[in-house]
C-alpha cells in the first residue's frame, strides 16, 4: 500500500475501547451523583412543580370525524393530515407464510420520517449533567413530564406546522462538531407503529449553553434523573429511550468507582465487557440471525377501511371484542406549546400493561432475561424485548399464550425481590394514557429457564448492542434505563431496602 | 441481585475479545496457507476442470411470454411463479420526499424470504479449510463457479421445486451445535432487489464430514481460495459475500503471524482493532445514523405494469433509453442440477460495471475509502459501498453524477498501483452475464478527499461492522474478500509485482 505524503499523514484515533473506558467511568460518576452541581434537588423540585402548574393543556376527546386538518383519505379511509406529513393511521395485515399462526389485521401509525431524540450533556464541577426539558404532551394523563433536550419529528423541525423553532436542534444537526456519546436509530412500539424509528443521540458540549428558553430546561446529573425514574410518570418514554443508549458499556472492571458492596457496584461491574457472560455476544447475534431468517411473519400495509376485526365509527376505530386499543381524536388547547390549539388522532390502549425484566447475577455479572420477540411493525421484525411485555387483560383467563410466559413469576414476586416498580407512560404525542407498570424482579432460582426465544444476556452486552439499531426494542430500552437507575439512587444504595411501588 | 443456587451456577464465557484473537490468528494462518492439506492445488485443478467439463447447462434466451410455470399476474403485470414462491419481478417507485432528486421507477426482484449462504469450516493438519461447491448457475457466462457449501433460498430448502435435498444444510439449521465463526443477515444488490437479504453463516465442525455428494465439493484453505479470487470468474458472488464476513477482526497486533514485511503483514496488522483508525467507530456509526435520518428517499412497490420509463414487450422489460438492465427469460437444460429443465426470468445488465476501492495506509493501518450510498432496495436505505460502484455507460459523457466520483482515479491508475483487478460475476441465479470489474487501487496522495458521503475506514472497522447486518453492501463485501485475498496470495507476497489483469 502506498504511504501518504508525510506532510499530511494524520494521527490515528485510538481504538474505541480506550475512549470507552473513560466515558463509561464518567457515566458512572454522574449516576452516583444524586445531587446536582447545576441544579440542586430542591431547586429542581420547585421548578418542576412550577412547570406542572403553569404548562397546562386542556385535552378534550372528540370524534375522529371532527378532527380539523385531518381527513379520511378517499379510497382507503386512512387518517391523514392535510399537509400529507406528520403521521397517518393506516392498516396493517400480518401474515405467517409458514402458517404457524393465523395472522391478523390492525390499525397502525405510519410515520416514515426519522425524528430526533437528542440529549445535550455538559460537565459542571467535573460531573456530567444532561439538559432535560419539561414537556406537556396531549396523551400524558398528568400533563408535564421530563423529555430529552430535543424531541422532534422531522415535520417539527422542518416547521410544517409553522410553530416556533426547536431549541438546541443545531447541536444534533451538526453533531460532528461536538463529542458524540451515543448516536443510533432505534425502533419504537412494534405493535402500534409501522417501521417507526428515531435517532437517539447524545452530544457532550464544552461551550456555554444558553438556558432561558421558556424556562423549560434544567441540567440534571444521571443520579438525579435516576431518582426521578423511581417515581411514577416523571421521565417520559423518549427520555428513557435515549438514556438507555448512554455509553455505560466498555467500563473497565478495575476502574469501577466504589459504590459500597451493594447493587450499585454490582451493576457498574456488570457494564464492564471484560467480565464475560453466560453466552458470548457472537452466540447472541447468531441466535437472533437464525430467528430472523426463519421468521415467517410478513406485514403489509392495507387501507384502514379494509382492516378486518375492527369497527370504524365517526367516533373511533376499535377492536370488535374491545381488546388491544382504540384510535381516538383529541382537541388540545395548550399554553407553552409551539402551536396553541390543534386536533389529532391518538392511540389509546384499553388497559394498563406489564413490562418486566427478570434479572439475576451469574458469576458476578447482572444478566437480564430477554425475549427475542417478533413484532409486525419492526423494520427487522425480531428484536430483543423484555421478559414480560403484555397487556394481561387482552387474553382470556384460560389461555396462556407465549406472551404471558413469566407473567406470574413477575406479578407474584415477593416485595424483597422487586428491585424496580414504577408506572411509566409511553410517548404522549401519539398515545393516550398509555401507561405500563415497569418492573425489575430478581429471579431466585435455577437459571436454566431459557428456551428458543429467551436468553440471559449480560448488562454490558445490552450496552454493546445499543450502539446499533435493530436489536433492543423500546420497551426493553425503557427497562434498561430503569436498571441503570439502580446504580446510585435511593433504591439501590446497598441497604437491600425495598422500592416503594 | 439474587445469587443463583451454587449447585447450578454456570461458568461464564470469556469476553468475545479473547476468543476473537485466537480466531483471527487461525484465519490468518489459513490465508497464508497457499497449499492445501485436504486438497492439493494440482488435485484441485484437475477436479475443477472436470466439473467445468461435466457440469454443463444449455441456457437459451426465451421471451418472457414463453416462461413456463411463471405468469404475468392479472392486474399488476408482475412476473410471478405459479407456486407463489421463489421470487417475483415487480415495480419499484423511488421518491425523494425533500425534492432533492426527481425520483424514478424501475423493475425490481422481490424475494422476501431469507436464504442461506453457508460455509462449513474444518481443520486439516491444524489449518482451517472451507468446503467449496462447484455450482453451475444459469446466469454465469462460464457455467461452473465456486460457491459456498450451501447456497439455498428458503424455497430451495423447503423443497418447493421438489428437487433433491440440499447437502450439508443441517449444519446451518442447527448452527448452535457447532462453533459459529460468523452469522449475520446481509443485504444484496440494492439496485436490483427489493429488501433482499441472506443469512451469511460460517460454522466450524470437528466431526467427520462426508464429501462424496456428486463430487461437487472440495476443502480449500483461505490461501487457496484467495489465489482463485485473482482469476476471472471462479469465486462466485455468494462465496465472496460470506468470505468477507469471516472473523478477521479482533486480531492481536502482537500475534500477527509473520508474512514478511510486505503487504500481507500490513493487511493482517490492519485487522487488529487495537491499531486505531482515522475515525473512531463511534464517529463512523454517528455519520451513518445522521445520513439515514435525513435521507429523504422512500421506495414503494408498484405494479410492474405501472413502471414509467420502461418498455414491456412479449420479449423483455427494458429501459426506454436502453440503459441500466433488461428483464429477460431463459430456458435451462442442465446436467447435475436438482431439477434438470426449467425456465425463469433473469436480470441482464446492459454493460459491464466498475466496482473499486481506493485504499491507503494511514499510520500503519490499511484504510479503504467507503461511500455511504443510498439505494432504494436496501432495507435501511444507506449502507457502506465501494469508492466506485457504477456502470459507466449508463451516464452520458458530459454528465458527471456523484456515482462517477473517483472513477477516473481508478481507471487511470498506473499498473503498479493496481493491487487487485479481476472480472467477477454477480449471482448467476438471478442475473444474466452480470460481470463487474473489481479493482483495488492504491491512493497515492493527500488523504483529505473525504466529503459528506465518503470516509476512510480501517480494515478492522469493516470487520467489526460485518458482525452486524445493514452496514456493508454486497459490492463492498466482494471487495473486502478481494482485499483479504492480498494477504497471502501471489499478488501480495511483498515483491511489489503487478497483478495480471
Amino acid at each position: 500500500m502506498a504511504h501518504v505524503f508525510p506532510a499530511v499523514a494524520p494521527p490515528l484515533r485510538p481504538p474505541d475501547r480506550q475512549g470507552a473506558v473513560r466515558t463509561a467511568a464518567r457515566m458512572a460518576e454522574s449516576a452516583l451523583a444524586v445531587e446536582g452541581v447545576a441544579t440542586g434537588s430542591g431547586e429542581f423540585r420547585d421548578w418542576y412543580a412550577g412547570r406542572v402548574r403553569e404548562d397546562v393543556a386542556e385535552v378534550r376527546r372528540i370524534p375522529l370525524a371532527e378532527l380539523s386538518g385531518w381527513c379520511r383519505e378517499p379510497g382507503t379511509g386512512n387518517l391523514v393530515h392535510d399537509s400529507g406529513r406528520f403521521f397517518s393511521v393506516e392498516g396493517l395485515a400480518a401474515e405467517d407464510a409458514e402458517g404457524g399462526f393465523p395472522g391478523w389485521d390492525q390499525p397502525v401509525i405510519r410515520q416514515p420520517e426519522i425524528g430526533i431524540l437528542g440529549l445535550v450533556a455538559k460537565e459542571f464541577g467535573g460531573v456530567l449533567h444532561f439538559l432535560m426539558q419539561a414537556k406537556n404532551e396531549p396523551g400524558n394523563h398528568n400533563g408535564v413530564q421530563l423529555s430529552p433536550t430535543v424531541q422532534a419529528t422531522r415535520s417539527n423541525y422542518t416547521r410544517v406546522h409553522r410553530g416556533a423553532s426547536v431549541p438546541y436542534l443545531d447541536f444534533f444537526r451538526q453533531a460532528d462538531r461536538h463529542r458524540v456519546l451515543a448516536d443510533s436509530l432505534q425502533s419504537e412500539q412494534g405493535s402500534w407503529f409501522d417501521g417507526k424509528r428515531n435517532r437517539n443521540i447524545v452530544v457532550e458540549v464544552s461551550e456555554e449553553v444558553e438556558v432561558a428558553v421558556g424556562e423549560n430546561f434544567r441540567w440534571l446529573t444521571l443520579g438525579q434523573i435516576h431518582r426521578l425514574l423511581a417515581e411514577d410518570d416523571v421521565i417520559n418514554m423518549d427520555a428513557r429511550s435515549v438514556l438507555a443508549c448512554l455509553p455505560f458499556g466498555g467500563a473497565d472492571e478495575a476502574a469501577v468507582p466504589s459504590a459500597g458492596g451493594g447493587p450499585g457496584a454490582l451493576l457498574l461491574r456488570s457494564c464492564a465487557d471484560g467480565t464475560g457472560a453466560l453466552h458470548t455476544t457472537g452466540e447472541i447475534l447468531s441466535w437472533l440471525a437464525g430467528l430472523r431468517a426463519v421468521s415467517g411473519l410478513s406485514a403489509r400495509r392495507v387501507p384502514l377501511d379494509k382492516v378486518r376485526g375492527w369497527k370504524r365509527t365517526e367516533e373511533s376505530v376499535a377492536h370488535e371484542d374491545g381488546r388491544f386499543f382504540r384510535v381516538i381524536g383529541v382537541d388540545v388547547r395548550a399554553a407553552g406549546r409551539e402551536v396553541r390549539q390543534w386536533t389529532q388522532p391518538l392511540i389509546e390502549p384499553v388497559a394498563q400493561g406489564v413490562v418486566a425484566f427478570l434479572v439475576t447475577e451469574l458469576g458476578g455479572v447482572v444478566h437480564a432475561l430477554v425475549n427475542a420477540r417478533t413484532q409486525a411493525g419492526l423494520v427487522d421484525k425480531v428484536e430483543l424485548a423484555p421478559t414480560v411485555q403484555c397487556v394481561p387483560s387482552n387474553y382470556p383467563q384460560a389461555v396462556r399464550p407465549p406472551q404471558l410466559r413469566f407473567l406470574d413469576e413477575v406479578l407474584a414476586a415477593p416485595a424483597q425481590r422487586i428491585r424496580f416498580d414504577s408506572r411509566l407512560s409511553e410517548e404522549g404525542g401519539r398515545f393516550h394514557h398509555a401507561v405500563n407498570r415497569y418492573l425489575i424482579v430478581d429471579w431466585h432460582g435455577d437459571h436454566r429457564i431459557e428456551d428458543d426465544t429467551f436468553r440471559w444476556i449480560a448488562l454490558h452486552q445490552l450496552a454493546g448492542l445499543l450502539r446499533h439499531g435493530h436489536y433492543v426494542n423500546i420497551e426493553a430500552r425503557s427497562l434498561i434505563a430503569c436498571l441503570h437507575s439502580l446504580t446510585g439512587g435511593t433504591a439501590a444504595t446497598g441497604t437491600g431496602e425495598e422500592v416503594p411501588a
